[in-house]
């Protein structure tokens, strides 16, 4: 390769694009949670989700050739910002406006959020297609963002269960637990739906819960424990 | 590969540790910005470049077998915490506490710095072992958090320069310039000696001015700024 065509234009396709959006999504997110907008910060990890879910369909239908693998690079950085570093801060800063709870041992939680992340992203990147099985080889990194989002947006949110749920969540991640990929059609249009209702601007809340919220927690805490079951 | 052969602890070696570290200084750098506890912030940018600097080596010394990418994977997606996202919040939220400019150009400045970071190591990932050259290809990433560092301990930092700073460094790590590899061992002794005296606490300030950080600072813009010219 001629240093000529290392033109950074040379490299990047619609998709990547729609892998820089999720990334986009998820570091505003960190800077809402910064700012103490969770309800805002949950929104845009959720955005990010959403971003994460259609660049590989993207590539797909524009036949993107990446013989080089640009296109699942920039995903991989992408998903450390949105499914790492984001879901962190948020459980981070979220917590710390309750100054009952110890500041270090949350500290360490998100911590631990984003090297379990890490390190989950780079299994992937090493055994995808080497591998003899179509299903997730550990909780797919989107698990924690998504978890943490619909926690806050149900109403249902509280450090405690927020720190043991980030804990489980990210154990899951690297372990060698098989999750099967998502192709039930019916749950995946019902759940687009709720996405939908949870973050356009309609407040739908019973007792001070959103159902939107709290349907989606319960479908990604399903599928977390019936595989853990199954196991 | 089967299913048993993915098991994480069958991956990690020590040089993957050290990456871990890297990513857990740049994480942790974060966490300090939030809590506006800016010197620390640049200090754990500091140590992040040096943990960085070293997982290479320590991978060679070790005889890391990594016929996989593992070891490559994990140095990737842990820059882009340490040099991407973390230099982004630190210039975020430092300037955030001067209210007079504007908020939204800084989010934006931030947003940038990520962006690029990501391109460049996407570009990097892919045409490394691939091109006619050791040089680098665009400026290298550590830069943005060394520079955004170095100028705030030296007590320099301005609003105005940093986000002309933060701009012209992300450009040129998405740019075609090349930037040869660091191998002046005089400088990298007496950069190692600056760093050392920078991060330790030892408080030696001239006229409010940290002479270790100057000259660390001056070096990197003489860096970035010959090559540029060299072009």
């Amino acid at each position: 390769m001629s240093i000529e065509n290392t033109d950074m234009k040379s490299f990047i396709a619609i998709s990547d694009i729609i892998s820089l959006l999720n990334m986009s999504s998820g570091f505003l997110s960190i800077i809402c949670s910064i700012n103490n907008n969770f309800e805002l910060a949950a929104i845009l990890m959720i955005i990010a989700i959403m971003f994460d879910s259609v660049d590989g369909w993207v590539a797909r239908k524009t036949n993107r050739q990446d013989d080089l693998g640009f296109g699942k690079n920039i995903d991989s950085l992408s998903d450390v910002i949105s499914f790492g570093a984001a879901p962190a801060i948020f459980l981070y800063t979220c917590i710390n406006t309750t100054p009952s709870i110890f500041e270090i041992a949350v500290m360490l939680v998100s911590l631990l959020i984003v090297i379990c992340g890490v390190l989950r992203l780079t299994r992937y990147n090493v055994i995808a297609g080497k591998i003899d099985t179509d299903d997730f080889i550990g909780l797919p990194i989107p698990c924690i963002s998504f978890i943490m989002a619909t926690l806050y947006l149900s109403g249902l949110f509280h450090p405690i269960l927020a720190l043991i749920l980030a804990i489980a969540v990210s154990l899951l991640m690297i372990s060698n637990i098989r999750y099967p990929k998502f192709d039930n059609i019916p749950i995946i249009g019902l759940s687009c739906i709720l996405i939908l209702i949870l973050i356009l601007p309609i407040n739908i809340n019973i007792f001070n819960i959103n159902p939107a919220g709290l349907l989606l927690l319960l479908f990604c805490l399903y599928y977390l424990i019936i595989n853990l079951i199954k196991r």
